[in-house]
């Protein structure tokens, strides 16, 4: 990433573990950030908006820029791509802000080797499988199937905990939270090599 | 570090940059934590108190434990042995306290050789290498050729800014301080590998 001043922060962890309610929560708290959006080709439904649910392109962009690397990761379902565009977020950090992904421990794995000297990364969970599945029954958005589904994923992602820099057990809420503005600050101090060597010659010089 | 529950704080950087006054300004607001403290062979002088200025030790018990390993580091300096001395952390750790090491770029390469999974670094300096010796010679404790040495050290440790996770330029001292605590914070939230499966394996389970 060329001329990048700003860092990454990335979150991952089962669904139903808290992610967007800590990143919403935080709010401005942590900053000036950007909080990446996916890319897709499908149409937009009723109420979805360009640049807020997701950017909506064409095939031809999409397809064009997965030609020219600009895909930290995308996939294809029932014929409509969707993915994770770095064009947003080059801009973000060449504006100085946190970017803050909610992406999967694949995502998570990508990241690393494409901008690892940019990262922090964060998994945050609940304190038990049980209690997982206690919440994503209480919030009544999904059907049995995709409860399972949820739960069968659970149990794969849990495996990469030690891939990630921290850990946010989200038992009290508001303990999380705190513990999520500090890593925020946190990963705003970290420095790419870029920045790094900018820095020291800056440093020594003036 | 069998099992450790607690996890490690390194900071490094020029002396000058306010190492010291971060700790000693963050104090109980980063929970329960540990600060090491350096182990010696030479005899306390006026007023310098076991486990507060040093652990005072026999150069018998020094040696012994250099055998078994237990030092991070040590030296020899003018017949006596300082040393970081691994006991205290180990205890502190099991704990589940945050152990803070000032130690220096060379120190913090070896704690990650040896401790990495538990580790959050911190690098902190001066905004440049001029503000560096206007604080050296500021505090008036150091004559020319201490300064003098401290900046050759300054210029060599600056260079290692990319092996720390985080940077913070300590300009204005509450900003820094407000950074100090988010990092120390976020250290709290770091699982060594064995802390993480044993997590999993209770997350699975119970």
């Amino acid at each position: 990433m060329e001329n990048a001043f700003g860092s990454i922060l990335i979150l991952s962890g089962p669904s139903g573990a808290g992610k967007s309610s800590l990143i919403k929560a935080a709010g401005d708290k942590i900053g000036d950030n950007y909080f990446s959006i996916s890319t897709t080709t499908r149409p937009p439904r009723e109420g979805e908006k360009n640049g807020v649910d997701y950017y909506f392109v064409s095939k031809e962009e999409f397809e064009a820029d997965i030609r020219a690397g600009e895909f930290l990761e995308y996939a294809q379902v029932h014929g409509n791509y969707y993915g994770t565009s770095l064009k947003p977020v080059r801009k973000a950090l060449e504006e100085g802000k946190l970017v803050i992904f909610d992406i999967d421990v694949q995502g998570h794995a990508i990241a690393r080797e494409r901008m690892g000297d940019l990262i922090t990364s964060v998994f945050v969970t609940t304190p038990s499988l049980k209690e997982l599945e206690r919440r994503l029954r209480n919030r009544g958005t999904d059907d049995e199937e995709i409860i399972q589904k949820r739960i069968q994923n659970a149990l794969i992602e849990i495996e990469y905990i030690s891939a990630y820099d921290f850990l946010i057990v989200n038992d009290d809420f508001d303990k999380a939270l705190d513990a999520f503005i500090a890593v925020a600050k946190a990963a705003r101090l970290k420095k790419g090599r870029k920045q790094a060597l900018r820095f020291i010659e800056s440093w020594r010089g003036a």
